[in-house]
């Protein structure tokens, strides 16, 4: 577990890998997204997609799960304000995910002086090293007690 | 459907709502956020959220689920390269969500001819009216064929 004080700029942080099924793709899809181009390959194959890809926010999903469990532990949990998140690339059914995540700057909290701001840029890759999201949060850390 | 020489700045959309049940949440952070302020009551209670969250990943993929069947339906579907994702508040079991989108900016695609960019406001709110988070991302809308 980390706390804010253990934090520096630059630090980085990996994950495992997590493969990504086209049933898994559909069924999220069927749930939160149910766009063609993420339901239908016959669809999918037509549409700007030019196949099946999954849901931007299957990827953010997916994201999460890699990085929860990641070297990426701060104290008290993940628990963000936001951020800005961008789709780089598709995300295609048998792609294999992981994160790497990078500290970017450090701040005191002025409403919480028991916490502090981290800002991280989180990249998810595929299998071929193409970054497919990225996202940089700003999350709250724990500092140390006194 | 609405092409790209059909939005114009201002214009807002609205959608149905849906409400967010406990099993459901947990659901959602057990296959992708398994924090334990997101699976569990007594542990969600001494942590910052004081009580059960919902994951932001959760209420954005809702977001999406109430967007995608909402007034807001650009021709070729709901594309977008990202944009600020911003929590403002827990979403608690219960809570009915539902997203008013407004038409921010709009520009010419110059890599694709035939598609424009449309920046949109993404708003969930709840059964209250209290934003509980906004999106602002840019998406491509296909133009009329000439």
């Amino acid at each position: 577990m980390l706390y804010f004080e253990d934090f520096a700029v630059g630090q980085k942080f990996a994950s495992a890998r997590r493969r990504v099924t086209a049933p898994e793709m559909k069924e999220f899809a069927a749930a939160y997204d149910p766009q063609p181009f993420h339901l239908d390959e016959g669809a999918a194959r037509s549409s700007v997609f030019s196949g099946l890809a999954a849901s931007g926010w299957h990827t953010a999903a997916l994201t999460m799960s890699l990085l929860v469990p990641s070297e990426f532990r701060p104290a008290g949990g993940i628990v963000g304000f936001g951020g800005e998140l961008s789709w780089l690339k598709p995300v295609r059914p048998g792609d294999e995910l992981h994160v790497e995540s990078e500290i970017l700057e450090l701040r005191a909290s002025r409403s919480r002086p028991d916490h502090g701001l981290v800002t991280v840029r989180v990249t998810t890759l595929n299998q071929h090293g193409e970054a497919v999201q990225t996202f940089t949060p700003t999350l709250l850390a724990s500092r140390r007690s006194l």
